[in-house]
């Protein structure tokens, strides 16, 4: 079986390229989703899936405590599923890729235009070729291959196209309330093919620091928000040391900060002879895969909070807000079978160990496994360093290797059929 | 004579406030300031000075070294000089003022039309109130009060109405070299009636931090600008107190930090979630009164040179940028002719002993000093405090006062004729 995989994989892998470059050309930034759903779509019909296609939306949804997003309307930004109902007994499958891919940025930076799906040398190059749709190409072939193999499976394969990763999660939410659930998920996030079966979850946070205006020619009369800005990131400095201090997990053993609290952007003042009288901070801090989000929120509070004790100005802790987007951390037992599974087809596809790590970011792995009950490993073909990055690219090759592993892991997890 | 002044201000008071409100009518900011240009030199005909009106200009006022604008093009925007020639053999005195003011900000916070003057329990409201169409009243209702009884002077009076002091001196500069000099000169900018024999000059600078972008999840492989643009920051405050050790002039000796180094805006990074690759300072510098700008520029730029001993990655130190305006620092002997007659009328009128200090900021009295060699004092009616902020006043009593003293001095510096 394993050898028919490869064979149809390998005669037929210009088909899994062509549908690539069809979706990257479909800009689906967010809001802007629907030509390449509908291209999604038409494939999981011509495969002969089940296919659902609805708006996120719904009472349910926007008042969810993990409802995190930048919009609460999803008109004309549908999630895709297609169902391959499986004959009884077997264990189901999601198989989750995310549609939304994040803005090309400055255009100039780029060598070809960012929505073309330009290949050479092997690489396919534009926004979201890495991050995700590529993974999602791996997705869909894998599927195709069994299909065209005549392949029956005992357990469901439910293939998520899913809107908002990149800003919250929202469609995954969505789908988890529509009522897709199953015994395991697969991710194919840009993971440089390394399997992640663990997800760092992350949360936006806003620190306003306030200080005093004066004229600069007296700013000891003012309160130097800059300076006292100075202090607050000193303290977070000391409260990302003690909570990565906590971390004793051996995914992490290689990691030099395994949970990051990142300050991101700093903005203060607006004159140069003025003494500023407000900064803001802006960064997001890393949870640790097992962590709870509110309890990481209530120590960054803490943190700020105990900043009184150094300084009488903070009698007024900075005022903190999270804010924007949120990635659920996620976690899935090391020793679990599909982690069993895909790690052996791996070693068969790839002729080599793979690295098994705990991941630095946040992926909707976090909401299948907290919201859903899904246990999930995030696995995928695409370059991690490359993702949100100018002349973004994929390795084709990595694309169908991925495709592979995925195929042959579905095959033993649903197992076949009769 | 004493009483006669006092009784002729008296009884003509509402004169000068009523001009005051004339001008404080027109807008003159930067780039329209002939409105309030033409209501001076009208003024100044209707005394029977000799007016002069010019756009400064021309290649000698442009590449001059202390030439510092935001602009090379003054159409539209004159100077006016009124000269009151003396009968010979008196000491000269140049009346400074300038005409234009910084914008009226977020008009919301004002309680009144910032443009309007509208008077209400002795003050009245506008921008550029205090700074400085206040002091320009005063100065232009002691000519006309010393011209109305009927006073011959010996020496000049040379007013002045400048365009440009709030964007760099450009005004002052043009008037120095059209041949405009004097044995002295007094400017009344708002010092709420203290009398300033030496100025602080200031210069604006940027400093740029650089940093190496990476995503927040792996913020260890990058490098922080916020975290670096941290030692700078400490850098820059080592350098204030290694200057402000150094200054012992009594006039000094109740401020808390003489030169200050302001730094009035911080800005760096994109985006919560990565690392800072850049960060952007805004400062001002202070110079000392009897300072050179170019020594203290080199200090600023040996201390970002000394970072590189601190830490390796400031081996290409940050990038230093002077900009925007710069004010020349000026002083005069605190016991100059000059200074003691001033001292003493203030007496007389005020019935006190007068505040004598350095100014914290720079005035076009450094231009005077440095590039005319005409020794400057600092000294008029406007809130200190209220300058560039909304519901701008001033008092209108110290308005005449003011006049009074300046007029009582103009008497015994250029000398009564005959």
């Amino acid at each position: 079986m394993e050898r028919v995989v490869k064979e149809w994989m390998h005669a037929n892998q210009q088909q899994a390229i062509d549908f690539l470059k069809e979706i990257v050309q479909e800009p689906s930034i967010q809001g802007k989703e629907i030509g390449a759903q509908e291209k999604v779509a038409n494939k999981l019909k011509q495969m002969g899936l089940e296919v659902d296609i609805w708006e996120p939306g719904g009472e349910e949804f926007i008042k969810h405590p993990y409802f995190c997003a930048t919009r609460t309307d999803f008109a004309g930004s549908p999630n895709v599923v297609g169902v391959w109902r499986g004959t009884g007994g077997g264990k189901s499958l999601i198989l989750n890729g995310h549609i939304d891919v994040v803005p090309a940025g400055d255009e100039t930076q780029w060598l070809h235009d960012p929505f073309s799906g330009k290949v050479t040398g092997g690489k396919m190059y534009g926004r979201g070729v890495t991050d995700m749709k590529g993974g999602n190409a791996s997705l869909l072939f894998a599927i195709e291959c069994l299909k065209k193999l005549g392949i029956k499976l005992k357990g469901d394969v439910i293939f998520q196209s899913v809107i908002e990763e990149e800003s919250g999660g929202g469609g995954t939410l969505s789908a988890i309330l529509r009522g897709y659930r199953a015994d395991a998920a697969i991710i194919p996030e840009p993971t440089d093919m390394k399997i992640f079966p663990k997800q760092q979850g992350s949360m936006w946070f806003k620190i306003r620091v306030k200080g005093r205006s004066a004229h600069g020619g007296t700013r000891y009369e003012g309160i130097s928000a800059i300076e006292k800005s100075m202090i607050v990131i000193e303290e977070i400095q000391r409260l990302e040391k003690k909570r990565n201090e906590r971390v004793t997990d051996p995914l992490y053993q290689n990691i030099p900060i395994p949970i990051p609290i990142n300050i991101g952007v700093i903005q203060g003042g607006d004159w140069p002879s003025s003494v500023p009288d407000q900064v803001e901070l802006q960064g997001r801090m890393g949870v640790a895969p097992e962590e709870n989000m509110e309890q990481a929120k209530k120590e960054m509070e803490e943190a700020l909070n105990h900043l009184s004790h150094l300084d009488d100005w903070f009698s007024e802790p900075p005022q903190l807000e999270w804010f924007g987007a949120q990635w659920v951390p996620g976690t899935i037992d090391p020793e679990h079978l599909l982690m069993n599974q895909i790690i052996s087809k791996f070693r068969q596809v790839m002729k080599c160990e793979p690295m098994v790590e705990a991941s630095p970011w946040g992926t909707d792995g976090g909401l299948l496994n907290k919201v859903g009950e899904v246990p999930s490993i995030v696995f995928g073909p695409g370059i991690t360093g490359m993702a949100h990055y100018p002349n973004e690219y994929i390795e084709l090759d990595k694309m169908i290797a991925c495709a592979e592993v995925i195929a042959l892991t579905i095959l033993e997890w649903c197992e076949v059929s009769g």
